[in-house]
């Protein structure tokens, strides 16, 4: 039913999807990045945003425990091992830092207490179930769908640079440490996306895989669309925070009666 | 750390549950049913938790699939009975057809193509995560837990009482046929919970797993909560219609630029 699409024509469905419904064009990231949040706001998007952190190498190892190629798995292990670090014995080496804890020097930053942060407790509900999907889904779904999903990091660089940039111009916390994980993501998002977008141009030859790849970065997009969505209602409008959920020290709990 | 509760204890620990953070207590449930809203939200509130109706038999599938007790599969199987009915031979006796079936009627009664709704296009991707959320909560946590996630079900006769009497009193599509799901839930939960929670209290006998039936209660509750967030957010308040979600006649799909 769907015609087989040429290489550059795939290339460009996929881009599409960025231009469409990248969550670059959320309302909550374009506050974010503008300077208007609140100190209390940034720390929900902060906290809430650490388990799809944590997340993302249980995803990857969802994905390598599935491929039966060891010079596929030599390259993706690389994602792992920049989320994870290089554990204490690296820790005067600035450059074998791990996101994880990259992202808990901007919490720090924030001002949120480590042990909470990394206890998930205050994430909303929300939060947690959009990314358990994404990790669902990279279980599940062929190498070739889980490596499509990983493709909205071709939108990335441009999102890490407006941060970067409106960080820098708008909030005290902004510094080399709470900057450090989309720093450091300049450098290894373009080196990942490139692999796999070529692998996905390889290795979607029917038009069924073009339309299921096609289908695994859609999902992936709304995704993380779900997650500021969750967030801007929950704190910014109408600011309706879920019972138990995280509440700023800038803010009042939400108050639900019958 | 946690001491043994009595059995009144863990049962009034479970009411406390749903005084906290049921559903009915949320703003989109206020609006639906004091009259508040419009056709076209009243049509995607009843889209996307055809989505909850559809995936509950799969739950109680999951479930029975792994209970080792003939006698509690054959009172548990009723529940799949009730919401998948009897199929066309029993088309002209009343009580036999399904709640799905019934919750189809609803969105005939609105006016939505069936086919339509049941493609699932057009559904938050959030009502999918969080109703997935609860299928997988069911199908890898104990028998226990994932009877206990079916309590909120003690809380659920007071919301379809009022959400009958609202109906009824402001909205023009209130009927016999588009009322028949929630007036026959009125007969079933009562039952059903009533089994339930004799199961929970005759079976949580540590204090562990006393903890472990309300935080699945709890995690029960707030995935309802999480799907109403996800309607309100996207059609009521701000009214930001994700990319791809379905957009009612009665409003415009919301525009997103850089």
């Amino acid at each position: 039913m769907t015609r087989l699409l040429s290489r550059e024509e795939l290339e460009s469905e996929l881009r599409a999807i960025g231009e469409r419904q990248y969550h670059d064009l959320h309302p909550f990231h374009k506050l974010l990045h503008g300077g208007k949040l609140k100190r209390g706001q940034v720390q929900a998007w902060a906290l809430n945003r650490f388990y799809y952190q944590v997340s993302i190498p249980k995803k990857d190892l969802a994905l390598m425990a599935r491929m039966d190629d060891p010079a596929l798995r030599r390259i993706w292990i690389q994602r792992v091992l920049d989320h994870d670090g290089f554990g204490e014995s690296a820790r005067r080496e600035e450059g074998k830092v791990g996101g994880i804890e990259r992202w808990l020097r901007l919490t720090d930053g924030l001002g949120l207490d480590r042990d909470y942060v990394t206890s998930l407790k205050g994430i909303l509900p929300a939060t947690r179930y959009a990314v358990d999907s994404y990790v669902n889904f990279v279980s599940s779904r062929s190498t070739l769908e889980a490596v499509a999903s990983s493709l909205t990091e071709l939108f990335a660089p441009a999102i890490h640079r407006e941060r970067i940039a409106g960080f820098e111009a708008y909030y005290a916390f902004a510094n080399d440490a709470t900057l450090s994980y989309f720093r450091k993501r300049l450098d290894e998002a373009p080196r990942d996306v490139e692999f796999g977008l070529q692998y996905v141009l390889d290795n979607a030859r029917t038009a069924e895989q073009q339309q299921a790849v096609i289908g695994a970065l859609r999902h992936k997009a709304e995704l993380l669309w779900a997650q500021l969505d969750a967030l801007h209602h929950a704190y910014v409008s109408p600011g309706l925070i879920p019972p138990g959920a995280f509440v700023p020290e800038d803010m009042e709990p939400t108050v639900y009666t019958r």
